[in-house]
């Protein structure tokens, strides 16, 4: 475990840590699926608290991930390409859990709304 | 963030960080790549220890993702289907990092090295 060993990417395992990133998956799954407001996307993810989603709203947007667009009170936020890019980790993780994890009848609320979204 | 909340799926959970645990994907690749034997897969990970690997291995069995026949000097390893399930969550890692996070001539290895395994 050198610091300078090939086998290990840290930018691999980077993008392994945004994608794990509590939340992360949902609120985009959300935004994608039309939830453009602030108050759209907390309506959209039970649970998730305001503070929270501010917090990875501001840290997606910092990473190109999500778009906002307009101001005051009419702030839109979208998915960017790069967001995009993800959904297929997403799918395939969800895909991994589908099949080998769980029962197809027990699946998680997330895994199905990600299968929805298959064709990206 | 209820115990109960719907949107958090432990087990799209439990996948990600067994995708993310260190080691787990070059070590699964460089099975799968033909190193059957421990130090096999040593040589195929520079960088990584005897006891990390022999940790990962027990680890990687006990979830049923790698299988490992044989005893004594003539231990093999391979993955099993269910670990195979996880080379597209693999490979879609690398497309984005491929793709949104590194220039194409600056990938790590590990990424270039999952691309090359892309069919599975």
């Amino acid at each position: 475990m050198t610091p300078n060993d090939e086998s290990y990417c840290p930018l691999v395992h980077a993008a392994i840590e945004l994608v794990g990133r509590r939340w992360v998956g949902v609120i985009l799954i959300a935004v994608e699926g039309g939830a453009e407001r602030f108050s759209d996307i907390r309506d959209a993810v039970p649970g998730l608290s305001d503070r929270l989603l501010a917090q990875r709203l501001r840290e997606l947007e910092d990473e190109a991930i999500i778009d906002r667009a307009g101001g005051g009170r009419d702030v839109r936020y979208s998915v960017t390409d790069k967001g995009l890019a993800l959904f297929p980790v997403f799918n395939a993780i969800a895909s991994f859990v589908q099949e080998w994890v769980v029962g197809n009848e027990s699946a998680c609320a997330t895994t199905k709304t990600v299968e929805a979204l298959k064709p990206v």
